[in-house]
C-alpha cells in the first residue's frame, strides 16, 4: 500500500485542527473524487444498473449537494445556486432537507451532463474555500466539523462510486476494465490460519476523544464479552472454494432461512463476479476478468454466504464488539484505495491479525443497532445513520476501496445481508479464549 | 383472566416431572388445540390467506407430524404411518427431517379432508400416549423432553392457528367472527401512563434451572445495562390515535428507512384491522367488527409502527435485555387465550408494570439474534429456532392467544419487523433511571 | 359417447320452445351441475387454485346469482334475497349489475358454507320454477330467453368447475382424482392424418334463425375465404412428442414473440399436466395420474405452443372461419361431458373431419374480436362477451367437458393465447384447396 | 408540412430504381438520422428508461448492424468487422442471425461509447457505398431490395429514436427540449367533424406492385366490407377532455377488460404526457413542456383509451380494410418528421379526410394478424414481422415523426395494446353507409 505522501498520520487528517489543515484536507477530499472518475468516459457516468448502485455523475453532484445545503446555504449569506433544481434532484434521503427525487430513478436524468455537473463541483469549492478562508474565528468553528463531516460523507461516496461504477461494468459483455493504471503485484501466499485468543469481560466500545467519528460510534460504554477467538486474517478464495465444492449453495441446512430463500431466488452459486469457464473460475475485476487466485481474500460475499461458510467451518462471525476490542491495538494499516488497485491482495505481513483494514469490509454477525444513549445529530444531519438501524448488519475495518484517511477502529459500516457488490469478506470467530 | 382450574401453577404445568403429569399435559394440550378449532366450519380449516399464515388443517397435521416424526419414528418401534406422504405434506421447515411441501402451497392442498386430519391426529395420540404409558423409565426419560416439546411447539401453533383464522376471516367481505362465546366485557379505563426506573448494571439474562425452555433463551449470561425506564403499561389504542392524528403516517423522520418504505408500499395508515368508518374507527376482531376502545393496548401494528410510534413520543422501544430485568420480579398473570376471548383488555390491576404478560406481545428494539455461547439442539431440532436469527425482532411477553402454561419471562419470540398479525403492540421505554 | 336419452336433438335442446321444455331444460341444467359436484369433498369446493380458476362453490353460487339478478329480481315482485351480501360476493364482472368482489379473492370466502350455498341454488330453483310454471305468456315471452341464456351460461361453468378443480387437484402432491367412475375404455388408434380441400369464396358466417346464440356469434355475415385444407383429425400426443423431441421449445423461431417470452418465463417444456418420469410421460387426468396415450389429442396447450407446433411441421392454424365453413356440414356429435370421462379420445369413426366437436377446443389463429355490425346485448348482459374482445383468441367445437346441448358450429369460446388449464388442443391448417 | 425538396415524390423515393438513386437513398436516410441526433448530448444517448425503449446509441448502432449483417457479411468478401462483439450487442431479436443481448438489459452498455459507435457507423457506411458503387448489375440486384430494406428498417428506428428520447426526458425532473429548433405555429382550429360514408362490398387490400413494401403488407387480397362512415378528423384534445371529465377513466363499462385492469394498475387519468396543474392541463412535447391545445389531435393513448372514447361517443374504431379502403384515394400528404417539429398540428386542409396521413398513428380496431396466404422473407429477414402477429393492433398512417418516405397506405404499424410512447391517436368510424 502506498500512503499518499502528505499524510504521515491517516487518524490525524481525518480532523483537521487548523484553517489551513481544514482547506487541504477539503481540497484534497474533493480533488480524489475526481481523480478516481478519470478513467471514465462520459457514458460511464449516466447510467444506474440497479437501485442500489448509483450512476457516477449522481455522486459528483450529491457531495457537493451536501456541502452546499449543510455549509453553503446555512452559513454563506450570499451563495447563489447555479440551479434550484439541483436541491431537489440530488438529495438523497435527507427528509428534512427537502423533497427529493426517487433513489431509483437517478439513471434517468442524462441533463445536467457530465460538464455542467462538473461546473457545479467548481462552483461549490470556490465558495466553500471562499467561506473558510474569509471566516472569523466563531464562524470556522461552526463550520470545521460540517466541512469534516462532509469530506467523511465524500469519501463515503468514493467508495460507493467505485463499487457502483464496477458493477456496471460487470453489466456491459464486453467486460471493460475501469482502472488498469497499476502495475500487476508478484503473486504471494497467504500464510496458514491461526487463531488469536481474547479473555472475556466487561470492555469499552465505540468512540471517544476529540477525533472525527460518525455519531453512530457513540456513545462509548460497556459491553460483556465472553471468551473468544478470532481468525489471523480473512477466508480466501481457495478456502470459499471448498465450501462450494462440499455443496455448500446446496445445503438448506448451513443457510439462516432468509438467506437460503434469497440464495435460491437469485441462484446462488458462488461470489458476486465469479464465473466458472469450463473448471476454472474468472473474476470480473476493475482491470477487468482476471483468473481466480486462491490466495486473494474472498471478497463480493453476502452476509448470507459470509454466516453459511462460518456455520460450515463450524465457526461464526465476530459480534462487531469483539472485532472492536481485537482491533484496538492493531496498527491501521492495510491496502487502501491511495494504491490506485482495488481489489484485494493476499495477506501478508507480521501479527497475530491481518487485514484487519482495508481489502475487505469483515462481515459481522452483529445487527445494525444504536449503541444505548444514541442520540442522532440534531436536525436534517441526524437522518445520517439512525434510520438505517433495521434489517441490516456492521461490516468493520475497511476495504482496497475505503481511503485511509476514512477508517477507524470504532467504524460502523453496514449494508442488508443480501448485499454483495462492495468488497465485502469475511473473517471467522469462535467461543472460547 | 381465568385460570384453567386444573392448573395450579402454570410455570410447573411446563415441565412435567412424572409421567402422568407428562401424559396429563399432552393430552391437554392436543386437546385444547382442538377446542380452539370448535367454531370453525369445514371450510374454514383450508385456505391459506396469505403465505405467512397456514390453513387450521395445516396447523392441526404438523402439530402431529413433530410427535410422529420426533416421538414415534425414532422410539415406537412398530409404528406404522397413516399416509407416508403426510411426512413430505406437513414438514414445515425441518431440512434434516426431509423433503417438504412448498410453505406457500399449503393452502392447495385439500385433500387429506378435514376429517381425515383428525383421524391422522387421533392415530398419533393413541401411539404416544400408549408409548408413553409403556416405557420403561430410560425410555421415559428419553421421551419426556421430546413430548414436552411437542407441547410447547403445539402451543406455538395454537397461537398462530387462531391469528391465522382471524386473518382469513378479516379477507372475507362478511367479516365473520371466529368465536363470540365470551361474555362481553364491562368497558374499563387504563391507567394513566407512569414511568418505573431500574439502575444500570451487569445482568444477567437468559433461561437456567431445570424447568423447560427453548434452546434460543440459553444460555443464561451476563448483559450490561444502562439505567432505563420503562412505561407503566403498553400503548392504547387513544394514545395511538394521537399519532395517526399528527400525522404519524405521512412523517418520513419518524420511520426507518426500511418501515418508510413498506408503509409507502402497503399505504399503511392505521394499524392492521382498523376501519375507517366516517368519524370512527371500526376494529376486526375475533368477535367481528367492533367499535374501537381508545382503553385497550394498541394491537396489531408492525416493529416499524411501534418504532415510529415511539420516536414521535421522544421515546424508544425496550431491549430485550431491559424487559427480562424488569419481568424477573412480576408475576405471571394477566389474559391468555385460556379466557377463549382473544382480544387485548385495557390494562388494570396494580403495580409499577401492567400487562408485562398476556394480553399483547411487545415489540423490542433487539434484533433476534443468538445468546453468547448459544448451542442448536442436535439435528433436525436444531432448526427450530437458530435459522430465524437474521432479520427479524423480538418479541416479549405473550398475547391474549397465548397460553399461560406457555409463556416465561425469558420467552423471546420473533417476527419479521413488517408483520402485523399477530397480537403485537408495544411499552414504551427511555433512557436514565 | 353416450347422448343423454332425453335428448334426441342436442340442437332443439338449447332453445326449448315450450313451457314445459324450459323448465325441464332448466331442471337438467341445474342439476347437472350439481351431479357434476357428487365427486367433492367439502374442502375441494373452497379453494382457487391461481386467479384464472374459481372455486367450485362460487361457480354454485355465481350461476345462481344469474338466474336470481337477471330473472328473479326484474320480474318475481316478491322475491327475497338469502343474503343480500351474496349480490355483491357471487357477481363476476358484470359492472352495471352492481360492485363485485375481486376476482382473485374468491378463494378467501369460506363463508357461506358449502351447504348454505346448495341452500341457496334451492331457493333461487324453487322461485325460477315458480314463476316459470305461473307466468302468463307475455311474462313467458320475456322470461324464456333469459332463462335460456342463464342455462347456456351455467353449462359454461359445468365446463370451468371440471377444468378449475382438475387444475386445483393438479396441484396437490397426492394428485387426487375427480372422477373415476367411467369405466376404461379399450385401446383404440388414430387414423393417419388425411387432408380436407375447401374452395374458396365469399361465404357466410355468424348464426342466424331462431335457435339460441351467444350475442357473439352475430351478425351473419359474408366473409371472404381463400382455398383452404383442414386435417382430418387434431394432432395427437404422439405427434407432439415428435415435436419436443426435435426441440421445439428450444427454438425461438417457431414461436411468435409473445409466447417464447411466456414460455421461457414459465420454463414450458410440454403441455400443462405433462409429467416426465424417467423416459416415459405420465399425464394428470380427471382419474388422477395415467401413462400418456399417444393417439389421443394433445390437450391442454396454450395458443402459443398450438402456432409453434404448426409452424413446426409446415403448416398453420385454420382462421374461425375456415372452420365453421368445414363445419357447417358435420355432423354434431362428438365426445362429451355427458359421458362422464372428461378426457379426449384417439379420434374414431369416419368422414372426412373427426372430432371436429368434443374432446378438445380447437385453437384457431383468429384474434377474438366482434363481428361486422355486432351489438351487444342491452345493459348488464351486454358484458357477457363484448368487453373480452381484446388479447384472446378464439377457440371452436367444445370438448369432453363441454354439453352437447351447449356446443353449436357457430360457437367462438375464447381465452387467452398463454391460458393451458383448459382441454385446449389442436387441428391443421393449410393454404391452398 | 415542409416537404425536402430533393423528394419530388414520396412514394418513388421509397424504392429507388437506379444506383444513383440507391445510393442517394440510402446517404439520405444514413444522414438523416444523425441529422436527428443532432440535438442529443453525450448522455442522452446511453439511457435506457424503460424495456420497450431503447437508447439513442443502441438505435445509430442497431441499424447499422442491420446492413453489416445482411448487406456486407453476406455480400462484400473483404469486409472485416470493427469489433466481432457488436455483432451479439446490437442484434435486436433475429434469432436466425446469431445470439443477441437481452433487449432489457441495453441501457447497460456505456461502451462503445457513442463516437466509436458513430466511428462504427462510418466504418459502414462507406463500406456499403464502395459495395454499391463496385458492384456489377447481377450483384446489384441482389443488393437493390436489401438495402432498401435496411433503410426502410433505419426509418423505423428513426420515428423509434424520437419516441424513445422523448420518453426518457419526460423521466427528467427537469424535462428538458429535445428540439426547441423548429418556428412556433401560429394557433389554429381543427374543423368541425364530419361523417364521410363508403358503400360495402369485396375490396382489395394489401400492396401489389413493384414498390418497396414490408412482406406484412402482402399479398394484396379481397376482403368484404359491410358499408361504414370514417370521421373526417382524428379526435381532438378538446374532445378527448370532454371523455376525461365526463369520467371516462372511472367507468368499467367503457373498457374492454384487459383494457380497465392496464388502466387501474397503471392508475391512469388521462393521456401519457398530460399532467394537471391546478385546473389546467399542461403537456411535455418534444420542445419541452407546452400548455395543452384543445385544438391538436389527442395522442399517446393506448388502444384501450381509444377504444373507450370511441365506445363513449358511440362511434368504434375503423378496421384497418376500412382504413386502406378509405385511405387509396387520398394524397400522401400530411406533416412528418422532415418538418422538424415532433409534435401533432391542428388538422387542415380541406377534403372529406384529413390528417389521414402524419401527425399521429390511427389506432384500428384489427389485431395485427398475418393476411390470408402470407409469407415470412426466408431467413432471419422473416422475423422481421410475422412473429410479432400476435397480440398487437394495426395502426395506420404514419406521424409527425415518421418519414413522407416511409408511409404508404398499406403500410402496417402495429404496437400492444397498453402502448402509449408512439404518438398514437385514433379516428372514429361506424356502421352504416
Amino acid at each position: 500500500m502506498t500512503v499518499m505522501p502528505s499524510l504521515r498520520d491517516p487518524v490525524d487528517a481525518q480532523t483537521p485542527r487548523s484553517r489551513a489543515a481544514l482547506v487541504e484536507r477539503y481540497r484534497e477530499v474533493r480533488r480524489f473524487t475526481e481523480t478516481l472518475c478519470a478513467p471514465l468516459e462520459t457514458e460511464d457516468y449516466v447510467v444506474q444498473p440497479m437501485p442500489d448502485a448509483s450512476p457516477a455523475k449522481w455522486h459528483l453532484a450529491h457531495s457537493s449537494w451536501f456541502f452546499e445545503t449543510f455549509v453553503l446555504k446555512p452559513h454563506a449569506p450570499r451563495y447563489h445556486e447555479i440551479d434550484p433544481a439541483y436541491a431537489y434532484l440530488f438529495n438523497s434521503y435527507y427528509v428534512q432537507a427537502g423533497a427529493r427525487h426517487c433513489r431509483d430513478q437517478r439513471g434517468m436524468v442524462t441533463r445536467p451532463t457530465v460538464s455542467q455537473t462538473y461546473a457545479y463541483r467548481a462552483h461549490v469549492d470556490q465558495q466553500v474555500e471562499d467561506l473558510l478562508v474569509g471566516a472569523d474565528e466563531p464562524l470556522l468553528e461552526a463550520l470545521a466539523p460540517l466541512v469534516t463531516l462532509g469530506t467523511h460523507h465524500e469519501q463515503q461516496h468514493q467508495e460507493l462510486l467505485i463499487t457502483d461504477v464496477k458493477y456496471l461494468f460487470s453489466r456491459n459483455p464486453l467486460r471493460p476494465a475501469y482502472d488498469a493504471r497499476a502495475a500487476p503485484e508478484p503473486p504471494s501466499k497467504a500464510p496458514s490460519l491461526k487463531w488469536a485468543s481474547f479473555p472475556g469481560g466487561l470492555r469499552e466500545v465505540g468512540h471517544s476523544g476529540s477525533g472525527f467519528c460518525f455519531d453512530n460510534e457513540t456513545p462509548r460504554h460497556p459491553e460483556y464479552v465472553e471468551p473468544f477467538r478470532l481468525a489471523s486474517r480473512p477466508v480466501t478464495n481457495g478456502e470459499y472454494l471448498e465450501f462450494i465444492g462440499d455443496g455448500g449453495y446446496d445445503r438448506a441446512d448451513l443457510w439462516v432461512s432468509d438467506g437460503w430463500a434469497e440464495a435460491s431466488r437469485q441462484e446462488w452459486r458462488a461470489p458476486l463476479y465469479w464465473e466458472r469457464e469450463g473448471r476454472t473460475w474468472q473474476l470480473f475485476t476493475t482491470d477487468g476478468m482476471q483468473r481466480l487466485d486462491p490466495e486473494e481474500p474472498v471478497c463480493h460475499v453476502s452476509y448470507y454466504e459470509a454466516d453459511a461458510y462460518a456455520r460450515w467451518r463450524g465457526a461464526r462471525l465476530a459480534s462487531e464488539t469483539e472485532w472492536e476490542v481485537a482491533a484496538e491495538k492493531c496498527a491501521l494499516e492495510g491496502h487502501f484505495v491511495e494504491s490506485h488497485r482495488c481489489h484485494p491482495r493476499p495477506a501478508g505481513g507480521r501479527g497475530a491479525l491481518l487485514q484487519l483494514y482495508g481489502d475487505i469490509w469483515e462481515w459481522t454477525r452483529s445487527p445494525y443497532a444504536p449503541y444505548p444513549g444514541f442520540q442522532p445529530l440534531p436536525g436534517a444531519l441526524g437522518e445520517y445513520n439512525g434510520k438505517f438501524m433495521c434489517n441490516q448488519f456492521v461490516l468493520r475495518g475497511g476495504s482496497c476501496a475505503t481511503s485511509i484517511t476514512h477508517i477507524r477502529p470504532t467504524y460502523r459500516n453496514f449494508f442488508h445481508p443480501h448485499c454483495r457488490w462492495q468488497f465485502s469478506g469475511m473473517r471467522l470467530a469462535a467461543d472460547g479464549g
